[in-house]
């Protein structure tokens, strides 16, 4: 069985910036993305992720080829880190039919 | 403290054949799964996973030994990719006494 | 871009011990959690995850340093591995911003 390398992106955050986060994850390059909500919490400098009484928290998970998981890690981190209580991180996975998490140019 | 390496076996797709999924996972020698629900967007061949108004999404994860791993991910694509909206992956994982994620024969 | 290595653990069991144990995590050192809905599907000694009609099942999920995961992963085992159902697993991830994830001392 043939099976490509890709990586898996996974952000949580409150779910008023994750619509924005998903759509951004394509505009980058991601082909899709799953979202589930989650109870989260945290101990990150803006605010706790979901403290007590607080806003609904959701997950975002994209499996995108290397370079575009670095731009998506890259964008979260800059434009949320510092105003939201967000993480993010990165692992390895693999995939079959790798092709399909890479978008056509000019599709 | 002893780690086992084992596999990591994520499938995301139309609720409509998770089931059976999960089933045909433990046939093939998971000892167990977990199942949750997502919100899923992508750009499949078939159709969009969790497409506007469309149908629910669920996750599926199995924690196998890699032989297994892989009975899983050949059957899931041979079996759903070409007529469902559906994606899989496979990562690394360690867990605490492994041999509890291998089934005994004659069990 | 920097990205730091750090271990993620996930731990699905029964909900009346995940409370319990989303705190522990932050004791041993975690600084957050997310915590979900599963529905888990087993074949553990004690009894089934979420076997039929039964109790509701969560999913947790730390982001630690290494040392931090070890010292969880063999908590959850001494504590909980005999006596309910609950699998628990670690995984390689990286993280931007490694150093949020380490706790301060004296914090």
């Amino acid at each position: 069985m043939q099976l490509y390398p890709l990586k898996l992106v996974t952000v949580v955050g409150e779910s008023v910036i994750m619509e924005d986060i998903a759509e951004e994850g394509i505009k980058l390059g991601a082909t899709g993305y799953s979202m589930s909500e989650v109870i989260g919490h945290g101990s990150r400098s803006a605010r706790n992720v979901g403290e007590a009484g607080g806003a609904k928290t959701l997950k975002i998970e994209f499996v995108v080829p290397s370079d575009v998981a670095v731009e998506i890690l890259t964008h979260v981190s800059h434009e949320y880190f510092e105003h939201y209580a967000i993480i993010a991180w990165l692992s390895d996975v693999s995939v079959m039919r790798g092709e399909q998490y890479t978008r056509k140019s000019g599709g």
